[in-house]
């Protein structure tokens, strides 16, 4: 399957119901865990490939495109591990984290994208959020952090947002890492035996896990109103961490094939800087 | 040797003279390249053990530390190779990197530190600067780009800044990569020789080749007014790559070693905790 038939395999379409996609299931893929990991560690070639041209690009000034990773998930679904072992893959000068926070007094006294809009990739970079402005209609909606006029009018402006982001050239990636209450629990269960976990634990992860079928309903309205053409929403099943690490990578891979980055051609006489040097 | 006693053996002390030091040595090591790449390898697992207590102290909020690598260097020294192969080695989850470049006009009307306060690490980061405020007492001074009585003043204004950086927690740790001439002379026709390489290349880098000795200059005033306590630079023979990145990382390790991050407590009732994630 290449990277372009991935994207399409995960992408959110007409009519799609997030109740119908298993978490444990592998969309497209019939490979073992161990063809996965391999799979993983072959693809990191030409993803660090096509990012290194990308970013040349940007050195030299003639990039226009960019692209943004958006990860949305339950606690405990691998958002951190995509993270560290699918971005962690490429070189750090061309990637811009950002990890998106409950808001400070500063950020909730301005509109909801006003903390966002300044961490867009600039050309040549891969972006990621961890999480991002939808939690703003997701938690947002099921804790009723805002009015519910409020909250309504956050779609629309979510998608001229990410419009606009994509008219300007970043290809905007949205993920939701999609795990089962099940399997969320064994992962927080883990987290509490562990000693060295207890800081990934929260109590609060329950708190949102009691409220589990409201998150799927609140994730199933940003699906129905924010998958656009110019910035689809694609669901990863993610019991299994190393499908969702593949799957992303292929996304990532999909939408740099898609920009199809060049060396960029030298502005400056090669030949005459070749005799400068040597001179001196 | 340790970690720390690397550090010691690099780091520039009473009566350095930076025209001592061949590029090509190896200071303390007396490994092959192959050894050296097998205890980069190696490292790199305790380096990623040490951050990932540092980050695990920052999230539960009991961090103090934080850790901020300065880079310096000559065009084509290996700074961008060392974040690749050496901070790309860590979870970029931890790690906060800035590149700073030629200053914009915003930044040249303030002082010359504005730009470089908000992007100290915050408690619980590796912060990672590629060039500094030293360029403002390098290429600075080499190029008379502020009046000679700023220039000086800004010696003392460092070292002020990172005291108090050293004070609230950061562990500042300060490297210049030393390339030779000739060493650079041979990357930099490297970059001409290879059409992919071609974006690395700037015309400018060969005029400020040409001004070598005042650089050299340059770095070694900064070492007598820079070098403190609180913040000591280290100078890293760098035509050999494979030393410079090995020496950073034990550079890395002495300052995580010293920090000593632990496994944060749990600060929630565990077995509680466990009971009603089980019910839930």
């Amino acid at each position: 399957m290449t990277a372009h038939e991935w994207a399409k395999t995960l992408q959110v379409g007409d009519g799609f119901r997030l109740a119908d996609v298993d978490p444990r299931s592998t969309p497209g893929y019939d490979g073992s865990k161990a063809d996965g990991a391999r799979a993983l560690e072959s693809g990191l070639d030409e993803l660090n490939h096509l990012q290194e041209r990308l970013f040349a690009e940007s050195r030299v000034g003639v990039a226009k495109d960019s692209v943004l990773l958006i990860l949305q998930a339950m606690d405990s679904a691998g958002k951190g591990g995509i993270v560290r072992h699918v971005v962690g893959g490429v070189d750090p000068q061309g990637v811009a984290l950002t990890a998106f926070k409950a808001p400070t007094a500063e950020e909730l006294a301005h509109d909801f994208l006003w903390r966002v809009t300044p961490r867009l990739p600039e050309p040549g970079f891969i972006g990621v959020f961890d999480r991002s402005h939808y939690e703003d209609v997701l938690i947002g909606r099921v804790r009723s952090l805002a009015p519910a006029d409020e909250i309504e009018r956050r779609y629309d402006a979510i998608n001229t947002f990410e419009a606009e982001a994509a008219a300007s050239g970043i290809r905007i990636i949205k993920v939701m890492l999609h795990i089962s209450p099940d399997e969320q629990k064994a992962r927080l269960m883990e987290r509490l035996e562990r000693p060295d976990k207890h800081w990934k634990y929260n109590p609060g992860d329950v708190d949102e896990r009691l409220l589990w079928d409201d998150y799927m309903a609140a994730y199933q309205t940003v699906f129905d109103r924010t998958s656009t053409a110019a910035a689809p929403w694609h669901v990863i099943p993610a019991d299994r961490k190393w499908y969702a690490r593949l799957a992303v990578q292929e996304l990532l891979l999909d939408a740099l094939q898609g920009i199809d980055p060049q060396w960029p051609a030298a502005e400056f006489d090669v030949e005459a800087e070749k005799k400068r040097l040597a001179a001196s």
